[in-house]
Parts: structure tokens; C-alpha cells; sequence
């Protein structure tokens, strides 16, 4: 029976059953974390011979990867990311163990200098970004700490709403830009359809110098290698709309070997790319040139890459399925919440009942059990449903998270019967 | 006989000699590289074993360093540091490849958000910054990309001239900052007295944010262990004077181990350290914990580092007299040019008659040796005197080097010819 359809009665006293629930995992003391996208142990594990040393430590056109030089990257290194991002090496700086860093640096140098005789957005009164959401909190601290104004814009099926998007660009200039995880997003695990991506490409944006961060942080990250989104190609889309400087393209290593262990990257048009250099080239000689070649010489391509992950596949499926059971079989019976079915990623996002989504992260976090900051995923924190719950199911074992999942679901319940009666 | 008392006659005949010389150089169409303070494949070599895989990659603190986390460094790695930069390890970021990247980053940061409450550097009409001169190149080019006016600082034995500073940091609120590289400084390899860093920890600056960038790149790069320079600590002369916010203190692997292949670290007053930690979980979630933890396995402490650097000593320090001897059998005798005799460091300074430098360089190029551009150490890339040429022993075989100092000595004698005709 939906609990809507309950009596204040059966509410009432299934409450006080779960009460007693949660009071027996309570007095376990249990430590379980579903807060961040951490892969697990045996994740890890599975690139541990990447940290191999190499017969040597010569790049491909004989730079040594152990001196100074190269201020974009190892041929074969940019060759990879090439493959990967579907987009020519030459177009493509090979980064550090951060592709948060170079989405960061990349804000920072248009707010330092702007783009080629474009005023710094650090002298502009105002600067606004585009916020689909539930997003990525780290996007939406680096806009905070710049004090530029997050918009957000609600996410569909295909991505965010673009008409909403391409009003609001159209008819305000001091919006410069929009956060976008294009595949498998962040928390919400969906694909931008190829008409969202055409028509992002084709933006009429009043600001000259506006800019899509397309953080392609999951585009490999399948959950099943033979059943599989896949992303549109963002820089043809602007190519062809006649406007390629748009995009700024960000894919990393992290959820591949070693999160921040590994390499990133950013792909953009020619006239990007040239402005990055320039300014990168007072920030740095070179990034870690050794990290590159042995990423490279380990995974050759991206075939080797998809390989690869079909190991992490094997690993994450299982922790996916648990966790999408246990709240088909737990809510919806009482017909609270509705989730997300994610093909890939590294989340679930959980949508509660209004009002329900701080309470249950506040059960949950007395009986043990650690969830990302109801809010976080919204810009300023704020959720205006107070609904939205991101859960991270890699991280613990099996056995942990199964635990840590009954226990939402319990808090879940209790947190959904509060706000009925508070109604 | 010095080139100033011969008559014009003499000079002329020996100039018709050297051009012979010259021309035969040239014929042998070689390639040699003076350039950069790289270091050489066997020094490189050194270090080699510091790429071998680690037992267990977990820090002391139980960090596993292959997954996220931990954005101020592991706990091993800030305390190596703190014993190296003589800084308690708590006031210490251990930072990634590249302590160029934290000195931009810092003035970024300072550019972009200001120090707690102080208006950002960015917002201001004029940002000046002190240049002791000659000094590092890279350092002014980050000054150029900000827009930085820079203020050219002569440097004397002891450091630069204080009392020129002093009474223009007292006077002028725009002078927000100064560079520094305290030991062996770049290209010079002065090692400031103990007075010059008591009244630079006194500066009594009308800007209430200015900063001292303290590059002490050099803190253990003797040539000869058991005769060495030491300086003393900046950040206690600041904090004796009361201002412990003045100095943002940097230190790098990069010349230990490998160029941008190791790791970095800034060190600070509490507030600094407080206000970098700010804005860089802005921008990074962590730097690469992995290779702080071989770094810190492999060198241990302090003592472990200095018995590696004798090794490179023992590599440099016949590269150095070579450099030496050379300038002072070629140029002494002719009473052209002088240079400073360092005890560590990367560099050889040499300081022709005026209006020599680029000629030098122009000529060295046409026979085959690279050579840092004239002028490159000095802001704007202007050396008033065109007169100074760095020199940087470090990466040619020591074969290689006799031949591109040859050549270097014989077209300085050319160029200080040519200089005396056309007086």
C-alpha cells in the first residue's frame, strides 16, 4: 500500500516499527560512507601495473619524459586523450592529475585576462554560468569562489531544458557560460540526446566570449560494455553552427587508474588552445611528463582504455544493481521517490519526497552511514525541493553497502512519514 | 695585454684571427645547448630507483595515496619538507610538479580574491612588484601576464640593495610584492647575507598585502657539501618583525630528482596557509599523493636529500670550474668581462663590457650554441647594460661544454672588439 494511502494509524505505527529498526542499527555503531564517487580497493587494484617502472622514459619523438619541455603534452599521450575525446591531438593540452584543476585555471585565465581583447570577467559587474541540476558540486565552488551567479536550469531526460537555456543566453550578456557533465551526469547518470547537443552547439549567446564546460568525466565509464550511451560530439556541433571557439572540453584519467593519481586533459579549437598555451606558459614548464607516458604505454589506446573498464564494470554492475533493488523493493511499495536507472557513472540520484532529503542524510549520518550533503548538488547548496539525495554506491564492499542502503531506505521511510504528518 | 691597451691595429689583426677561428667552428655545423638550467642524463640517473614500485602505497597517516583526498600533501612528505625548508610541517602545502605553478597560483589568487578582506590585486589601477635583476626569468613573465609593472632591483653580494628597496616599498602602496631566490639566486648565485634577510623580514611596506615571494629553489644544490652557503630563515626574520604574513616561502624536487617529474611545496604564516587552503579546494581536490609518498620513501629526511645531492655535486662541480677556468684563461688576460663564482646553484653569470650581451648570444647562435636569450633576466627582457649572459653548465657532457665555453669565450673577445671599433 502507498504510504499516502495509509491512515494516520498503519503511518503511525509502522513509524514506530521503524523507530525500532533504526535503534538496533544505531546501537551497532557502524562507519559506512556513500558520500563521494571513490572507486574501491579492488578497483584501484586493477591499475596497480601502472606503477611499473618502464624499460625507459623516452616519449615517442625522443623527449625525455624525466627533464623539462613540453609544455602540451607527449605526442602519444595526446594521442590517446585524441581517441578517447574524439578529437585531433593537436587540439589537445595533455594536463596534471587534475581535470577539476584545468576547468578552474581555464575560469581563472578569462577572469584574469579574458579571451583575446574580451574584457576579464574580473572587471565585469557581473558574471553569470548556466547550472544544470542536480550537477557537480566541485563546478558549481570554483563559480562560488569567482562570485560568479549560478542559474540553475532543470534537467530532463535528455540533459538540461535548452529552450530555458537559450532564452536566457539570447537576452543576457553577462551570462558567460554553462557547466555541463554530458554523459552519465553527475549525479543524475544521464546522456545529453544528439538534439540537445545540436542545439547547444547552435546557441545564440549575446555574451561574444561565452563558454560550454563539457566535463566529459564519464565517457567511458560504462556500466555494461555491450549496452551503452554515448555522447555527441560537442565541438562539431559548434563547428558546424559556425561557432568552435565555444567549447571547452575536459576528460581525465582519475576513474580510469588512480583518482588524482592520473592524467586529465582539455580539448578545444585552435584560437583556445592557443590562448591556454599562452598563459599556461607563465604558469608552468610542463606537467608531469612521466605520469603521461606511463598511462600511455599502458593503456596504447582506446581500445585498451574500454578493456580496461570492463573490469571496473564487473566490479561496479553488481554495487548498481544492489542498491537500485533495494530501493525498488523498499519505496516503491510505499510509493516514495523515484530514481534514476544509470547506464554508467558513478551515482544514483534519489529523489524523496519534498522536504524529505536533509532529514533522511540526518537520519542516516546517526545510525553511521555517510551521504553527500542533502543540497550539495545544487547550486549555493540549495535544493529548493529539499529532495534530492546522491548516492555513491563504489566506494564500500558489497556487504557494506547493502548494510548502508537498508538504512537509508529505512531513513527514507521515516523522513517521508514526518513530513506527512508535519502536513 | 688587455684588449683596452691595444691599438687599434692589434685589435684588428687579432679580430681577423678570432673570425678564422670562428669560421671553422662554424663549419663543423655543431649543436650545442647552454640555455636552460636543466639538468644532465646523468644526473637524471641518479633517481632512477625513485620510479620502482612502493611496497604499499599508503601513507604513514593510513591515506591510501592512489584514491582522493588529502589536499594539503601526506603527512610524510609536509614533515621532509619542514625539515628542508626549516618551517614547522603544519604551515607546509605539498603541492604537485612544479613550484612555478604554486608562485602563479599564489598571485592569482591574491589577483582574484585578495587577501582576507584587502581589495584583489586585479581590481587595482597599478600592481608593482620589486625584480632584483639579474634574477629569473620565469618569475617576470608571470609578472607580465598579470600586468605586474616590474621595478628592476641591482643586486649586490650581499643580495639586492636593500635601502633602495626599503625606501620604495615605504613610499609606494602599488608595490605589492618582490622576488626573491635567496640561495645560489638565479643567475647570479648570491646567497643573501643574514642582514639582507633581518631587513627584508623588517620592510616596513605601505601596502598592507605585500608579499615576499620567496623562490629558495636552490636550498641544497651546493657543489661542494663541506663549503657551502646557507640562508637564514626568511619566515622568523618576518615574524621577529611582527609580520609573519609577509613571506610565501617555495621549495621543489624538480633539481633533486626530476624537472617537473617531482613534487613542490609552499610554506606560510597560519593565515597564508588558511587562505591558499581556501581557494585551493577550489581547485584541486588533492595533488598527486602517489608521488609525494615515493619521494618521501626514497629520500627520507633531510640528510637523505643532502647525501643525494653530493651526487650531483660530484657531476656539477667539474662542469663549473670548466665554465671557470675557461673564462679565466680566455678573458682575464684581455681584461673583458667578469663573473660570479658561485657555490651552488645552476648558473654562471657573466657580465661583458656594455653592449656586448646580445651580440655574444647572436654569434654563439650562428656557430651552433644555444645560449639564454640577452637580456632574458631582466624584466621586459632589457638589460640596460646589454652586458649580461647566463650560463648554464648543467646539461652538456662535459666534452660538449668545452667546446660550446670555446666558442663562447671566442666570440665574446669578437663582440668586445666590434664594441671598442665602434666607440
Amino acid at each position: 500500500m502507498k504510504l499516502a494511502d495509509m491512515s494516520k494509524q498503519e503511518q503511525s505505527s509502522m513509524y514506530e516499527e521503524l523507530k525500532q529498526s533504526y535503534a538496533r542499527f544505531q546501537a551497532r555503531s557502524l562507519k559506512l560512507n556513500m558520500s563521494r564517487g571513490k572507486p574501491s580497493a579492488d578497483q584501484l587494484a586493477l591499475s596497480q601495473r601502472l606503477l611499473d617502472p618502464l624499460d625507459n622514459y623516452r616519449a615517442e619523438d625522443g623527449t625525455d619524459t624525466l627533464n623539462y619541455g613540453l609544455l602540451e603534452g607527449i605526442p602519444e599521450a595526446r594521442r590517446l586523450f585524441g581517441e578517447l575525446m574524439d578529437m585531433p591531438p593537436e587540439q589537445i593540452i595533455v594536463g596534471g592529475n587534475s581535470s577539476l584543476s584545468l576547468m578552474y585555471d581555464a575560469i581563472s585565465r578569462l577572469f584574469c585576462f579574458g579571451f583575446n581583447g574580451h574584457t576579464p570577467w574580473g572587471r565585469l559587474d557581473k558574471v553569470k554560468f548556466l547550472c544544470p541540476s542536480p550537477g557537480y558540486d566541485r563546478h558549481f565552488t570554483i563559480c562560488e569562489v569567482f562570485g560568479i551567479k549560478m542559474i540553475p536550469i532543470a534537467m530532463g531526460e535528455d540533459g538540461p531544458y535548452m529552450e530555458e537555456i537559450e532564452n536566457l543566453v539570447a537576452k543576457d550578456a553577462s551570462i558567460k557560460g554553462i557547466w555541463c557533465v554530458p554523459q552519465y551526469s553527475n549525479p543524475d547518470g544521464i546522456t545529453y540526446s544528439s538534439q540537445t547537443v545540436r542545439r547547444l552547439g547552435a546557441l545564440q549567446a549575446a555574451a561574444p566570449d561565452f563558454r560550454i564546460f563539457w566535463d566529459n568525466a564519464y565517457c567511458v565509464h560504462h556500466l555494461n560494455m555491450s549496452d551503452h550511451d554515448a555522447v555527441d560530439n560537442i565541438y562539431t556541433a559548434c563547428r558546424e553552427a559556425g561557432q568552435e571557439d565555444l567549447p571547452y572540453i575536459f576528460s581525465s584519467f582519475s576513474k580510469i587508474s588512480f583518482p588524482h593519481g592520473a592524467i586529465s586533459a582539455m580539448a578545444a579549437s585552435p584560437a583556445n588552445i592557443a590562448h591556454t598555451k599562452k598563459y599556461l606558459n607563465a604558469q608552468t614548464i610542463s606537467y608531469d611528463k612521466i605520469n603521461q607516458l606511463r598511462h600511455a604505454r599502458y593503456f596504447k589506446n582506446k581500445a585498451g582504455v574500454l578493456a580496461h573498464m570492463a573490469k571496473h564494470a564487473e566490479i561496479l554492475a553488481p554495487k548498481f544493481s544492489m542498491v537500485l533493488d533495494l530501493l525498488e523493493a523498499e519505496l516503491t511499495p510505499l510509493g516514495i521517490g523515484c530514481w534514476t536507472q544509470p547506464k554508467g557513472g558513478y551515482f544514483v540520484s534519489v529523489f524523496l519526497p519534498k522536504g524529505c532529503a536533509k532529514r533522511t542524510v540526518q537520519l542516516c549520518k546517526q545510525a553511521g552511514v555517510e551521504l553527500t550533503g542533502a543540497g550539495a548538488p545544487y547550486p549555493y547548496g540549495n535544493d529548493p525541493q529539499d529532495s534530492n539525495i546522491r548516492i555513491a554506491p563504489s566506494f564500500p564492499p558489497l556487504e557494506e553497502l547493502k548494510q548502508a542502503m537498508e538504512i537509508f531506505c529505512l531513513c527514507a521511510k521515516m523522513a517521508a512519514i514526518e513530513a506527512l504528518e508535519a502536513i
